[in-house]
């Protein structure tokens, strides 16, 4: 399951920074072209030491292939949200946006039950690209612990073609 | 509401560490005095600039007061938890341990609802005392932003006084 290239985001709002702002993903995404990178949970290995990386590595060669905002879109609060971030050293290159309520996840038809292992439904792995508001492409990892076409270098060559 | 002193914990599995090994609350606490520190969520500012520290910097008071076994639980998974752990330098003194599907803290009735802001039902703020599987004493705040009855000086003194 995955939204359909070429639906609009939903109307969502998501939390960035302590004790969290919230942001319209559509007025972040409005006349601009970015990557919304969707992780499965803050701090666990394949986010923090692969996929993530990926993008603050690649940050630049994301930018000269036209992406003017590089998110990241966790079910988790937007205190971990933050250390996580911190803990990467995102810096400004990716914001790290907090679904605390699973709601753009659920909103965009990418969510799993990971209530075993994380306690409640998260994000799936995933590559959004999206120009003005518009979903232009979808890589979603076959496994949420699989980090491939999500990762930076792919999101790059489809960005040059677009 | 909160448990009964003279209530037996329940028999609850935690998870501790990256991917979170099981520890079985009842296992900790055989034979054993100590005390269950109980926050809202993990890198919080009270937890983590207050609530925690004072059970760090209080942990040999603890001990010459007769506490075995120090611990810490939250309603975050594992690896939160334990990035968390690092973060504020728990070393071997307090254990982190994560309450990740919120049944230890609902089964021992001290969780509320903090989906607004932190995405799900979460723990109150509490230090419980804990005598061979019986709870002593149960200290909660009146809500979950304070911390003053459950830090560590007055767990020291009711440890004492034991």
């Amino acid at each position: 399951m995955a939204p359909k290239v070429g639906d609009e985001l939903p109307d969502s709002t998501l939390y960035e920074g302590s004790p969290g702002g919230a942001v319209k993903i559509r007025e972040l995404f409005a006349g601009k072209k970015g990557v919304i990178v969707g992780v499965p949970g803050a701090f666990t290995p394949t986010c923090s030491k692969t996929h993530l990386p990926s993008y603050i590595s690649n940050f630049d060669k994301l930018k000269e292939a036209g992406a003017d905002v590089v998110v990241t879109v966790s079910v988790n609060d937007p205190f971990v949200m933050e250390a996580w971030g911190e803990s990467l050293g995102v810096g400004d290159k990716v914001r790290m946006l907090a679904d605390t309520r699973c709601e753009f996840t659920k909103a965009v038809d990418l969510s799993f039950d990971a209530t075993p292992f994380l306690g409640n439904e998260r994000s799936q792995r995933y590559a959004m690209l999206v120009v003005d508001n518009v979903i232009k492409a979808v890589n979603v990892e076959a496994s949420p612990g699989e980090a491939t076409c999500s990762l930076a270098d792919p999101v790059v060559e489809l960005l040059k073609a677009m």
